[in-house]
């Protein structure tokens, strides 16, 4: 059922991790003339509970402490010595009956060797081993992680515990510097990034060649989620599935628990997946479009393959130095051709571009970083605006690419009635629609296609392995092995 | 693959049990000669996102919502009029990009209908229409959620809104006396439990019959979450599944993040699987032991029937009226008597009793309330205090039960190395042990055998159905049907 195993997590990782935020972290202070000493000082997530109820969610680490760490369980500190390079784990003190009901309480030494620091200490001890590993005068300085997610909008809440008030507090500079150290992906997070997106390339494969029509949306999701999780280890996902069919197509982020993947395949429809595996907390994220009939009708070739041209043209230019901005006008500009040569629009695809009709097609961004988190963090850097165009506004990122950024690669194409409407009435817009080809795409959804692609020296490889062709599915969904055997595919 | 498939969802249920709610809250007030108006107000669940990251998690409802309205959407708050009757629901006015994203905005007509409600208002209405809606006089009264979960000892959180300070609050009420709603099952709830727990039973199944030597764990909590989603549309299960073998099935609540199902399945080990689906908020609860290599051990069957007649002992006597702690110790008597015919312990079973003997190997209760929360609210009724006795103390419930209890019949025995060690040590419980015996299960793990039980007007009902005699189980690990052909077994 599939020729993958989950590899060993090297903890090495984490290690790699801290020295590097540990030299970036160091330079910034030299630079300004600041001591080095301190701590890097993290607090791990916190298991929660359902309401008012005992009900405990599924836990899974906070994605900056996973990142310095690898830690899977919950109420843990983490601490760099910034002096001596030192790493410092705090674990809760457990209770006697924890060994009764959750299992085995770990010693210290156990902790020490599997995430590979130096020192661990039960988490009421904070206090006293930091002021005693303390070098510099004065109250020891603890570095706090305190700043904005660009995606969210929300802060990152800054560690405490009891007795903070004996340290001095620094908040603004470990968010810019770790967050900077995410964007660049070592090559032990590639290799993570690399397992999810081969577990999750080979599910897809899996859902495609079991999709018939009849089925639920939710039938692909459950497919895909056990594939990953049967073969692949992959107990979570990065995102909730996105398993929409027809129509739904065309809601950007269907599948949530009040769009929940409910409706039941028809002949002609197109399928639009959106489903991606984690892997000790790194993730993917990919996208699939195709007939859950097996067959593409012409239609659905034209805007098929008007999204592919996009996606393929975007892979081809993307390097070190090339704006993300550009390569999303680009995805646009080949998007809006197809879309003329379709005969779905008229005039001159410069003058589209001006009037930003490729975000009424494709209204969401290009793509994001990835990582620890589904929307990495990273993509503005402090200060940076965002743009305030239709659909450039929608990006995650507008940063010029660099080697090591793994970024997705999505461009889609939808049939959204409200935002069309709105683009067919505006005076400025209105003569590019051919209004009976439009009618003929009232329902049809939309189609996404997404790749998660690391950027190398002098160019950049993508990470994901599904068949992208029309050929190419509708050979997968008529049988044929995938890769294909047959080179003429 | 399956005879199933997920039945419609009578949303009239939840009529049902606002009639329920209204009945008993009006006799509850005439009793106490307080007027009949005012509104029973409760604010639905909100999408939680993950740290500081726009990850949002699956959203499910808070279950006191989810009971009197059924609505599967964020962010609702809900309304019963307590002098006409009528529900109301106020959804939260979205912005227009939400048909974008997330998908169509719906009229609020399309929420009356589904949920069966007499009005539909958004959220932003709620002062004005509660104060057009009130016929009483003076400030409008709402009776707000406050009370003890008596599982999480945490307190439900009371429903808040803009302007909430314009109207009479009332937080004691209403609590005891919707939890008491929640206690007895309708019929058309019996109707959800009885779903949940047929795909369970059969998932159940199918796991028990792909169970490998060399699997990991976590792959039949796969197995088991797919078929329940494949075919019962089962999206969440009512807890994260316990899938424990060899010794950790001395784990009594294993699987959770830091002990997650990763150990391989060894020949000669013992699997313990609690895992339940969880179908339109109404969950099941079911556990399963059995040899991974389908075939019992002497030694694995002296403890496993030792379990099973315990469970076959309670559900024998179980009918209203029946205490639930007489219940738990009928359990422990028999896993003694059990434990004593095997040679693994010796002496009186009266004085074992007395020196509360049980609870070394039955340290949890004997079973909970179970409805839309795994551990259903209302074990305890207020003011009752709990046993404080080893054993007895664990127990979510120590109530009476009355016809219409959904309650989980789950004894078990388990070989825990810290219980086990103190009870040997202890003076007054030290001679009842057969030390080489002992030494012989010392890695066993645990047996625990878990069905859901309904009481009906004269005894009880059995919910689930999967293989529980040593050679039924035997049987259809090695192919045969479930429920067997052959009426001999």
């Amino acid at each position: 059922m599939s020729s993958l195993s989950p590899p060993p997590v090297p903890m090495e990782l984490h290690a790699v991790n801290r020295r590097k935020l540990l030299d970036s972290l160091r330079r910034h202070l030299s630079v300004s003339d600041r001591p080095l000493h301190g701590f890097v000082f993290l607090q791990g997530g916190e298991e929660q509970t359902r309401y008012c109820t005992d009900h405990i969610e599924l836990f899974r680490q906070e994605s900056y402490f996973a990142y310095l760490f690898g830690v899977r369980e919950p109420e843990f500190y983490g601490v760099i010595d910034i002096g001596s390079g030192k790493s410092i784990l705090f674990a809760p003190r457990l209770p006697a009956d924890y060994a009764v009901w959750l299992g085995e309480i770990k010693r210290l030494s156990y902790f020490q060797e599997r995430y590979m620091v130096d020192m661990v200490y039960h988490v009421d001890e904070i206090d006293q081993v930091l002021h005693d590993q303390f070098t510099g005068s004065g109250k020891p300085l603890l570095y706090l992680l305190h700043g904005l997610n660009t995606d969210s909008n929300n802060f990152s809440k800054p560690a405490n515990f009891e007795g903070i008030e004996k340290f001095e507090r620094d908040m603004t500079s470990l968010h810019p510097i770790l967050t900077e150290c995410r964007v660049i992906k070592s090559n032990l997070e590639l290799q993570l990034i690399q397992f999810a997106n081969d577990i999750s390339s080979e599910a897809h494969v899996e859902v495609m060649r079991n999709t018939k029509v009849g089925m639920k949306e939710y039938q692909l999701e459950s497919m895909f989620m056990h594939h990953s999780y049967m073969y692949g280890g992959c107990r979570h996902c990065s995102y909730t599935c996105i398993c929409a069919t027809g129509e739904n197509g065309a809601v950007l982020h269907y599948g949530h628990a009040a769009a929940p993947n409910d409706r039941i395949l028809e002949d002609g429809d197109m399928a639009l997946l959106d489903m991606g595996a984690e892997y000790h907390f790194y993730g993917s994220d990919i996208t699939c479009s195709f007939p859950v009939n097996g067959k593409f009708t012409s239609d659905q070739s034209l805007i098929y393959n008007a999204v592919l041209d996009a996606h393929n043209s975007v892979v081809s230019a993307m390097k070190p130095g090339v704006n993300w901005v550009d390569m999303h006008r680009l995805a646009e500009r080949v998007i809006l051709e197809s879309l003329k040569k379709g005969s779905i629009l008229v005039g001159e695809v410069d003058e589209m571009m001006v009037e930003r009709l490729g975000a009424v097609f494709m209204p969401h961004g290009l793509g994001h970083l990835l990582g620890i988190d589904t929307h990495d963090p990273g993509g503005y850097l402090t200060g940076v605006e965002r743009p305030k165009e239709p659909g450039l506004r929608s990006l995650r990122t507008a940063r010029e690419l660099l080697e090591g950024m793994v970024i997705t690669v999505e461009p889609g194409c939808y049939f959204i009635h409200t935002l069309l409407s709105a683009a067919m009435d505006k005076p400025k817009t209105s003569k590019f629609f051919n209004r009976e080809a439009i009618d003929r795409f009232r329902n049809f959804g939309g189609v996404r296609i997404e790749s998660d692609v690391i950027v190398t020296v002098d160019g950049c490889k993508n990470m994901t392995n599904v068949p992208r062709e029309v050929g190419e599915i509708e050979a997968v969904m008529a049988g044929a092995p995938w890769p294909l055997k047959d080179a003429t595919h």
